[in-house]
């Protein structure tokens, strides 16, 4: 019987400057792939030439995490930019990072819109379009990360459009409703803090390829990486417990790359 | 009898969201080898994007031009950044670069210091040693272009040592001192603004490899790329004499790729 | 029996380092209120500091035109900024030019909303309340210019709570729909571009307080300033058409200071 | 006997956006005078808002600390700006801060310079004399912070010239030269770590007008504010000790409008 794999991702590199954000040295040992700020709502050319030098030492996958120039708001705030704004910034952040993994002898893995840019695109699929357009241009071995969930299909049609692979993306920390979506923020009970709730709720859908929802109810979800935070240490501490269980269940915890 | 060959590059997508900057359609068509903002102190990701076509279309080769990060200074500011800072700005902004070119199918064939970052490198051989071992670790296929004159065997070891092409800047509209230094900006003179008197100094400096300086004296100095503008009509109006004037004399207008 | 009073305002002040925009010298003259750019989207310390000197030497009211800080996008694209960011970005962006204009001996008349600020504002009356009160807290003397049109009710209950005098803005190139807002820049004749319609229409507003709308129709509508641009020497050619027939019409073109 | 008067100052409000520096809610408390950030090399309009609240209602006296547009390098490189663009960052700083504190029914009491600015003025005069003009132009009742020390004649002239307060600055964490200038932090001992040294230094120089220098020597140096820093637990706990020896000596902690 084949092994089942996951990959573990986070957001690092995303002090800037003087400003110091996330504890990366601690979670990216954690994790398999990270998600690197590119200068635009957090990061830094130092800042990402460090981050890629802490991940190539622990074997963790490079991947861009562009985002609005909002630098103030850290790119969490809509902007009505256009399709073509959207993909010059993320050709323009991933290839700023892309020279610092050529720099250091690497590659970049994936791709994951952070912030504001990544929610839009989960409620407007052209920008999930134009964000696969501009990477397939640039470099179609790029994997791009996207919400697992109920626009799957019109995803996959994306990625064989574009030639890219697709990787789904589960929050473990975050409640669903009964169509896949996210509960929305704004609504109680919609980011889960127990972590033993949290770890059990990956595995399930990591062995089972299921999700219980906020009001109870079973669906099917499958996933190819779930988003971690290494923003303090008790989200470290949940970031180990749901390595350790997975390790565990003999699930192996590796990059998109080893097994789409 | 071989054709001599000579390079002319030029500032251009230096734009920025809605300034406008440059007559870059104009003056591309001109000259062998663009110098790209890369959006540090001018440029934008979509100007980037578009000048990139610009050159792409008129068969000129493409080179980045990263600056201070200064904006509102245009990065002709010297800062005191650090060694290392310089070499993440350098690497950070052709990357962003490298990534608008892959996109279009082209590769950067050279990189081109901007404003203060340059002036700053003429009078410190150190910072030319730093831009060009970012350089060579990102990609040694990329030529650096540093001001022809004293420095001269010093760059050539720092090509050497570092593996990568250097290639030598001449500026016809400026005087020369007899070590082989520009006259300061502050000393009147120090800018030529005769048009056919700088076309004669460029073909001399092409076809002789001797320059007559601001005190009379001739002294020999060897370039392979000759500095224009495309600001207003009136320096575009230069380029094309200086153009004609090579032109006629035999001289071939070719990117330092094809002869270095 | 009383001479009739209109303001002419104009968004200046938009240059930006190097960059150079509009024709500040030559419209200032010829309006009564300057909408001054205050560095986010557009704008520099150095550029606020001449333009209120052009303004002084030539006689007219000075505004804060604060915007989203977004310079890239030169403050057109709508930004999902809270409310009290907006108050934040506004109060700064007011004091920067406070200062500037206390320096020269100068205060402060107007505010106007810039770019997608403003449209937002147009949208979203909380938007104009929380200016309002920015703008209160700070200065009760500054008037706050809004659209005129169907709001009206609403901006003069905004105005009264916060103790802040409310100009009503008129955009003579642009077709009304009749409900008294104004056709959206999507449909096509939604830009008038006749300079003698222009100047007939800002007349009539100005002398009837009425406005025939794209349909033909006419409606009621009272403006305090109308909005004109100073960008090209065609649009310099509108302001001038504008005011002449206003003033052979024996309208006198002074700012709302004067008359509110 | 008068009772001895001495003021406390730190630079606070140094957050950006999502990224907390300092422990300015701590730190207020202890202090007299506090410098807030302006937004160009830390700082933004929320935080420089919130900043003066907490100092509002610890009746602490407010303060500007203008620096460099170089957030990514904290304004602590130095910037060849001519001293025109520093009055104008100055000014426009300054406003932006005015603005907010106007908004909560207060004033600003004085302007200190931040990081390379404040170095690059300690060694060329001609910057302080800038910065003085700026200042008297704006608000001559602001106050201007300089260091203390050897320069003092011409900062007195500086301030008689423009009619504007100089208050003296004093490091008690810093080792001194006979000159009355700081010992280069290139040297080894430039910062002094121990506790009750820097607590005495301070005590020293408040009650005798006396400072012993790195070599052993004593001088006359008289000051009239302390610099001390909120940045982590420790530092704070020496801004209570130096607090305390002051007090327990009978010194009052006042803010330089009390006194100058």
């Amino acid at each position: 019987m084949a092994v089942q794999k996951i990959d573990m991702n986070s957001d690092v590199g995303e002090s800037f400057g003087n400003y110091k954000l996330g504890l990366d040295e601690e979670v990216i040992p954690l994790i398999s792939s990270a998600n690197i700020a590119c200068g635009f709502h957090a990061g830094d050319p130092a800042v990402m030439k460090r981050t890629i030098a802490i991940a190539k030492e622990n074997g963790v996958a490079l991947g861009a995490h562009p985002g609005f120039p909002d630098l103030i708001g850290f790119g969490r705030r809509n902007m009505d930019a256009s399709l073509e704004e959207i993909q010059d910034y993320v050709t323009y952040q991933i290839g700023a990072l892309q020279a610092f993994a050529a720099s250091q002898g690497m590659k970049l893995q994936h791709v994951k819109p952070h912030g504001a840019l990544y929610n839009m695109a989960v409620g407007n699929v052209e920008i999930w379009d134009a964000v696969a357009e501009a990477i397939a241009a640039l470099d179609p071995s790029l994997i791009l990360f996207v919400l697992a969930g109920p626009g799957r299909q019109d995803l996959e049609a994306i990625g064989a459009k574009h030639g890219i692979r697709i990787a789904y993306e589960f929050f473990g920390d975050r409640a669903y409703n009964p169509d896949g979506s996210l509960v929305s923020r704004k609504i109680p009970g919609s980011v889960i803090h127990d972590h033993r709730q949290v770890a059990e709720k990956v595995l399930k859908m990591v062995t089972e390829g299921r999700v219980v929802c906020a009001d109870g109810s079973e669906i099917q979800l499958a996933a190819d990486t779930i988003c971690v935070h290494g923003d303090n240490p008790a989200a470290l501490q949940l970031v180990k417990n749901i390595r350790e269980t997975l390790l565990n269940a003999g699930v192996e915890i590796a990059p998109p790359s080893d097994f789409l």
